[in-house]
């Protein structure tokens, strides 16, 4: 059992954070310590005035013809290219489109596609996957299982190697898991998957912004991930897809809309892929909540001077570690899920109780500390590098402590469940 | 060929218009005559402080704290709720989610499930369109035609009816045709479709706000709409999804996605679809998007005081007609593509000619008369009665004229072709 962290060690991090400017760049409201960046990022300063920008000057006064003079039609492209630059890819790679879960299921598609082509004598009929995997990745998974044919099996991270058999078609993981923070090894999998035959599919939701991640270096195959987490895109930001270079002209992705053809505005009735990424557009994008995430993005490239996502990183290790080491040496009532080593860890920790998860989150929100409950039992919470300090992570704790030592999440209005938790 | 009509006899409809109060609701440039309502709607006054008040207080101030207290969970239904009222549907059978093309897969994939489920003992192997459908209803077709083994025909709208038989699972049709405006007769097509025993699925990418449209007397399956046109619901503004209450729940539609689950925050592995229009959600709505669509939205029901959709029809087709003949009478060059009946008539006039199309639109806009250029040939010109005088149409008229006849569309710089047409 760690002991407990003085303040002032927390306010002496502080003192020397490297990237302590960075919080100058969000609009937060002074009275919130905000731990759930996980889930939705917090507003940058810029955000604002840009999405009037584009209200207001860039449809309002252009209208339609903003589509080529204020460039809307490369969006997609463009703040795809940034993102690319915070996920190993390359430009041209990578763009914003749809949601995570559509998203997933175009790369999905097409792995399985790439997979029965390559394996004409082989009867791979499985996607493997994580049984604590975010639900909605497995419910677009069940879909096209149950669709094409094929298996979806479910199973512990640890049971994951050996079940890279012949008959693994795709390993689909979430990279970061959204509900303990367990990171997996990204290159490791990958190296095993490929060994077995398989593809492999990530999903960078709990990782892009909040953890280093190199999709060439590491092997990946595919990959999607979310706007509005730490990318701090805007509730709702659309999301994004990355296919290898060697996979990205193999195949039509279903979704065949007209953004992804190679000439959409010649308006010819059968549908032409573009070349590359792009024909994993499908319908004309949310442009207002696109610009937004474009400023989302631009806060955590803000930090390439100062270190880039290593230095992001560094920090948001030495919160998690703070805040779990905090927490196990003052709350015994709680269990921590999350992992202890640093190199499994995401930009979260998680803490589990059999039945006080819920009213201990709502009390917690009441004094302002804002995390989440995931049923049906995870206390979580998100550590964003970008914006919070040390001391700040510091009192998160002692106020969780002080929510259970008092007993004031007995309170009855913390009790009751709302329709998102 | 008519005769031209006196820009008093403009005047004076302007003069009794009883719809033209409307226009204040709009924040329109003054030097535009905007005829492109129907590829990007204009911006309405009251969506820059209403995107404002969600980027900077629910989302900034709220964060995740919005999808309970802002009511953020429940946009797409009740923004859904509204847009119900304009095309015919009861509340609760449809939701505003994805794009156009992403809810075309949706219906057109239950489609061709109840289809086969229905007909064991018959091949309806059979998606039959129209051959000027509006390219990406056409690319989604394809795509999900070739996964499933089905093929597409694509025939002349007038040929439809004579290709209804029982090789035929599903008819699916645009509404109002994007390149000549031309109507389909819903009810005698569905009736036709399903006399034939055949599904039919209904785009109203350019009838939802723009004429009336009756989808449960007309007798429509299935669905779709567009957000950003006639509904002004801004760049990219999300669509809507419909299907008739005695098919929405016979169908795990394929973007099975967690928004459409019937209890997405219990986070549990396995797919449980919600009740209804529900389950054709798919992943997080973007809300910024979403938001500005509610606006919009709203204007179109504005009108219900002044008659509502039957008023608006009323004088949209007062101004086609008077745009129509006009250019027929002073505008030789060009050939009048849409239909003269009105029965027959979207809210747009089409024109066609071979070679000039292009260069006399930029001419046009340079002229601060917007329409657009869709290839080969048609030049396109959309009519909101929202926000649309006569005497704009008029002019409108007397613009193409005079660049027509001052050979003012052959500057070079008009002939110089742009990213999007």
């Amino acid at each position: 059992m760690p002991s407990p962290t003085p303040r002032s060690q927390a306010q002496a991090l502080d003192a020397t954070d490297p990237l302590r400017s960075l919080r100058d760049l969000f609009d937060l409201p002074a009275d919130l310590i905000y731990l759930d960046g996980n889930s939705l990022g917090v507003l940058p300063k810029a955000t604002a005035a840009r999405v009037q920008q584009v209200v207001q000057q860039e449809w309002g006064r252009g209208l339609i013809r903003s589509w080529n003079s204020a460039g809307w039609i490369d969006m997609p492209q463009r703040v795809g290219d940034k993102i690319a630059r915070l996920v190993g890819a390359q430009a041209g790679e990578l763009v914003v489109a749809d949601s995570t879960s559509v998203n997933l299921f175009k790369v999905l598609s097409a792995a399985l596609h790439i997979s029965s082509a390559d394996n004409t004598n082989a009867a791979r009929k499985r996607i493997l996957s994580e049984r604590s995997n975010f639900p909605t990745d497995l419910y677009i998974a069940q879909a096209l299982a149950a669709e094409k044919g094929y298996e979806l099996l479910l199973a512990e991270a640890e049971e994951l190697p050996s079940l890279l058999d012949d008959r693994c078609a795709v390993l689909m993981l979430t990279h970061v898991n959204y509900r303990t923070g367990h990171m997996h090894d990204m290159a490791a999998l990958s190296a095993a998957a490929h060994a077995a035959g398989a593809l492999v599919v990530w999903d960078l939701a709990h990782s892009a912004g909040a953890v280093p991640v190199d999709l060439h270096r590491d092997g990946a195959d595919f990959a999607v991930g979310c706007g509005y987490k730490y990318l701090n895109g805007g509730p709702g930001a659309p999301a994004f897809v990355w296919v290898h270079p060697q996979h990205a002209d193999r195949f039509w992705q279903p979704l065949a809309g007209w953004m992804g053809h190679a000439a959409p505005f010649e308006f010819t009735p059968g549908y032409q892929p573009a070349a590359g990424i792009s024909r994993y557009l499908c319908g004309t994008p949310p442009l207002l909540s696109l610009a937004a995430l474009e400023c989302g993005v631009d806060t955590v490239l803000a930090a390439e001077p100062l270190g880039g996502m290593p230095a992001l990183r560094s920090k948001s290790l030495a919160l998690t570690r703070l805040f779990a080491e905090q927490v196990q040496a003052t709350c015994p009532a709680l269990t921590l899920v999350s992992p202890t080593q640093d190199s499994l860890r995401g930009s979260q920790v998680c803490l589990s109780h059999p039945e006080l998860g819920y009213p201990v989150i709502q009390a917690l929100i009441a004094r302002g500390v804002i995390g989440d409950f995931r049923a049906p039992d995870v206390l979580r919470f998100g550590f964003t590098p970008l914006y919070l300090s040390h001391v700040q992570v510091w009192d998160a704790a002692e106020h969780l402590r002080q929510v259970l030592d008092s007993g004031e999440w007995q309170r009855p209005e913390f009790m009751q469940r709302q329709a998102v938790t």
